[in-house]
């Protein structure tokens, strides 16, 4: 039996599109001669739907399209992931489940056992758990057949009471297949290489898995469909964030030569965002993006990202010097520039700076300069930024990397502006590995940009280290709190100066008022700020 | 034996200061001789604890805070909200639970089977379903204690596939007990009566029901702890908003009279936005608001609330107007400012309005004047404000009101700014009928603020009529959209002109990325946008 993997990038809520797009991979794997061909978790709605399940009708319509999809399942089998309604009075209305589709019609549907609802995932909010398990027979084949989260319940600490893979092994399956919705963090590939492996080992089957590619406003799916042979060797790992089609026949599976992809953290990084700026941009219909060019590394990074997604002609850096800009700002961001083959536009803010100043004086008098006066030129930017946006149709990029997200280094509509966050879920320090590795091959981001302090430019020689520890040891300390969900104790147990942690954690949390209204951040970290992380915006902890 | 039902106001994470107040209310309890004094669902953390819950030290606090208030349990019980740990390797690690405590320990724990998992809710993010229940027995009553939503599953459609209620009452309880985290909205005190009382008719049992008063952040807890006999008969009823302890004898509520309250919806969202600004701000340690008054309805309604919330001397209403304001705006409000006995601020945004244009003069060169000149006067009018915030350490309240943010009517960055949304889960006309409660014995809101047509003041003659429909069509066709989730077919089918359902399907899709953005909105209906409503900001749908 041939069997293929179909690796796409959905729209969410275009159950029509996506179902055109099913259809023609089932022609095109016919044509292969597959026998089958295997649809990730919630293709037909995309993933993640969201509350659009809890209007009935557009329930209805994915089920319809089902029935859409199966017309053209002639001579050739599918299983595609769709949402589906509950008959039974009790529990929840609706199933993520999973369609077997043949010979013209539906022929067994699969639901969905164990629901993720933690971090990014609020399946159970949706879906009622299903607690009956039965293989799906085709050609001879005996498949267990389950969804995502149903096989990823392999650590010692398990999280559900009920493991639906157990009971499909007792009725003897042949292999297994799983569909997936499973979004991408740089540490995913492996982990998700580990999570299937064990479940191969422990049930000696070949496992075939289906995932997403590509953007879903914060969430990236990574893609990394596989073929696991019964010994554990990944036979066939699919290119990440890429669409594409890949057949497996059940016979060759044994005699394969392992194939896995092997990509560094950065490089992950890197075509994450890519992937992430591009599909917001075109499932959303935009073309030109715009952003503030600070001259330092964070605003460097985001243009560079968006040349590359966008293409150098889309995207329109803005560079807005006040008087406390240094020189190299502005020449190394013409250097950046020039070496993107992007075109920048200048606009001085000192003159709208001084009748905003003169606007607040008699409200100020007697008061002295500081972080007002400050988060005023952030703000007179973000204005300029989005009267771009408004008067051109562009979408503004946000430039603040996690580090500064996590300790509220930012001006709430100021810099915190923008359409789309590209890099608040990379650290301070992450940031500069990463354009190391973006300058691998030649000096893309001038060495400049990446050797002198970070500064935000102002008041008169400010550093970011005036006001915030070394990235060094702020990100290592973030880590810990925020990934790896450490308390302040054992931060401290950990050799974190009391001190240090004390400011940083009350920082974090201080700060939540500002995150709470920041733009969609691309997530590429196993803790991301945003749908991922809900904490108490008016609370006492910690 | 007499019972104490404790409606109280905790702050979220707080389990230091939550359990003070426990404390000392157990001490009251046992002064009025008090046989057992019944708490909140999670009392000692407060609710929504949300992500806090994933730190494990914090449920250890809460755990050991539990331990410091039984100490104070002799010649009393207590009934005690609060998370614990799940011993089971299988399943989510914390329940949510309610401790009995006696003679000083903890005599039994319940936990909640029932996770609220929809809206505002995210239980099973944290907690793991019990299925095992029992009836603790003191004084020799049996009583049936069960939280929150264990004994809400009693529509048509039941939402679970199990009924602890159920359960219990083969055990042969005396009495029923509720501790809650439910929190408001102007529909809940109705809706909550009829589901209590379903309850006590089915089993026959008296009730009492416990639950939060206060705000945290979005949401707010009108109390409406209560009595109900097993006739179904409510004998007791707390005010609602108010933290109060209230005694009654199991052996005297056959004989009490009724007594329910009797608030019209107006009231009920009255006392809840004041609740829900006094709260935002005490909790935060803030003192003083500022906001913009334009002379319209929304702006002079969130002043007069902020007032009754903050007191007269804590408000800085800021008037700004532009070259196209009208004169009664200004006389308006400075009427509505005498009668609120509050002092205004006066600030000019013409001079930096043409600042701004100049600045852009070069870029914007051969465009027409549009949305974007309007949108640059509602930023700066932003920038204004959020500067006397930073300098003053003020809280910015935002006035915008649902229609307009359901269908984008407003600015980001502009007057979508601020820390707290007072009335984004009012509509407009809902706006004009609170505004007549408020008036109903002395004009406070002047009467040409609500009879003017609502204009936003950005070109000369504007009206919202210029581009929005009449808010009467509108605030329905948008009740039947947003609250009560029918789609636009079924909209149409209601008798909504087709045209009218694609342009305002469409404006409210299309504007999930400014919501995306704004400040937490106090909720006060069935379903607010914010936590409880997550749409997709990137797809495509209806």
């Amino acid at each position: 039996m041939k069997i293929c993997i179909a690796q796409l990038n959905f729209l969410v809520g275009d159950y029509k599109g996506n179902a055109q797009k099913i259809i023609l991979s089932i022609k095109e794997a016919k044509g292969e001669s597959a026998d089958l061909i295997v649809f990730p978790e919630l293709a037909v709605c995309g993933y993640p739907p969201l509350d659009l399940l809890t209007y009935p009708n557009f329930v209805d319509h994915c089920e319809e399209t089902i029935m859409e999809i199966a017309k053209e399942c002639h001579g050739i089998a599918a299983i595609v992931g769709c949402p589906s309604r509950n008959p039974d009075i009790m529990g929840k209305n609706i199933f993520n489940s999973a369609f077997f589709l043949e010979d013209g019609k539906v022929k067994q549907v699969v639901h969905k056992a164990l629901l993720p609802t933690y971090d990014v995932f609020d399946e159970y909010r949706y879906f009622e758990p299903f607690r009956e398990f039965n293989t799906v027979t085709y050609k001879n084949t005996r498949i267990a057949l389950t969804i995502c989260e149903d096989l990823w319940d392999v650590e010692e600490d398990l999280m559900y009471t009920v493991c639906p893979m157990d009971v499909l092994y007792d009725q003897k399956p042949d292999i297994m297949i799983n569909i997936a919705a499973s979004p991408f963090s740089y540490m995913q590939p492996e982990k998700r290489k580990s999570v299937l492996k064990k479940n191969v080992l422990k049930y000696s089957l070949p496992l075939f898995y289906v995932n997403h590619a590509g953007a879903q406003t914060e969430m990236i799916f990574d893609g990394g469909s596989m073929v696991i042979n019964k010994d554990g060797k990944v036979v066939r790992e699919l290119d990440y964030f890429k669409e594409s089609l890949s057949y497996t026949s059940i016979s060759d599976i044994a005699s394969l030569p392992e194939r896995e992809n092997s990509w560094s953290k950065e490089e992950l990084i890197v075509e994450a965002l890519i992937t992430g700026i591009r599909d917001f941009f075109s499932k959303l219909g935009f073309k030109k993006a715009t952003l503030g060019l600070s001259g330092g590394v964070d605003s460097a990074i985001v243009l560079t990202l968006a040349v590359k997604a966008l293409g150098p002609d889309n995207v329109i850096p803005v560079m807005m010097p006040s008087p406390y800009s240094s020189d190299h700002s502005i020449s190394d961001s013409v250097q950046l520039c020039k070496n993107l083959g992007c075109t920048f536009k200048h606009i001085q803010i000192g003159s709208v700076f001084g009748s905003m100043l003169d606007t607040l004086k008699v409200e100020f008098e007697g008061t002295a300069e500081g972080v007002t006066e400050e988060n005023l030129q952030a703000r007179l930017r973000g204005v300029i930024l989005m009267a771009l946006t408004n008067k051109f149709g562009y979408i503004l990029l946000n430039t603040s990397n996690k580090s500064e997200v996590a300790v509220g280094y930012g001006t709430l509509y100021g810099d915190m502006c923008g359409g789309l966050s590209v890099i608040g879920d990379v650290y301070k320090t992450e940031v500069y590995s990463v354009c190391r590795f973006i300058n691998r091959d030649q000096e893309i981001i001038p060495e400049n940009i990446l050797t002198k302090a970070p500064s935000a430019e102002l008041r008169p020689g400010q550093k970011d280290s005036d006001s915030l520890p070394d990235y060094d040891i702020l990100d290592k300390l973030l880590y810990q709190f925020i990934e790896m969900h450490n308390s302040p104790d054992e931060l401290r147990k950990k050799g974190f100066p009391d001190e240090l942690v004390s400011k940083v954690v009350r920082l974090v949390n201080l700060n939540e008022y500002k995150r709470f209204q920041a733009p969609p951040i691309l997530r590429v970290s196993p803790k991301a700020f945003g749908m991922g992380r809900r904490m108490p915006l008016v609370g006492r902890y910690f």
